[in-house]
């Protein structure tokens, strides 16, 4: 459970930066390479795997090298539990708005 | 779009904690004051409040006092955006998986 919370808590913590939400929209689109996905946004290399190395920790991405490309994949099922549990929340926040009048 | 980010950025930083995600849900079941959100978490009002203050921040969640009481409330629509957002990543994710082999 604690492990659990620790995964959401760093996925959460990935995705608040803009830099690499745009990094997953890109992904999307297919795999890509660090110096491709650091090429749009003017980015050193160095800049691009530290980002990329925080949404592989979050269990977001996963990187695999072969030969000297590293190449960057979104992880299916990745975001599903998180977007799962914000829908929930937000037909939660919509019930108790309409019930707000009724008390 | 800057604006919008920053919303987003803090949007996500408040969801990274397990503490204001059990908030969240506990609001789901309606409103409720500091003291009643402190509670169960036998947390110091001062500690919750921090934790509400971020929420209403991240325009997640908002408060009203009426005489000594603050009662927190869900903000309707405030989890839809990004919920949609990581279900469309979810689904490139699962698509990219898919057409992997097929390269």
């Amino acid at each position: 459970m604690v492990q659990y919370e620790q995964t959401v808590d760093s996925a959460f913590l990935a995705l608040a930066d803009p830099t690499r939400r745009a990094v997953l929209e890109r992904l999307g689109a297919g795999s890509a390479s660090i110096s491709e996905l650091a090429a749009p946004f003017g980015m050193s290399l160095t800049g691009m795997r530290k980002h990329v190395a925080l949404l592989e920790q979050a269990r977001l991405v996963r990187t695999e090298k072969v030969g000297r490309v590293r190449t960057c994949t979104l992880v299916p099922y990745a975001f599903e539990g998180i977007s799962t549990w914000l829908q929930r929340l937000e037909r939660f926040a919509q019930v108790v708005e309409r019930t707000k009048g009724e008390r």
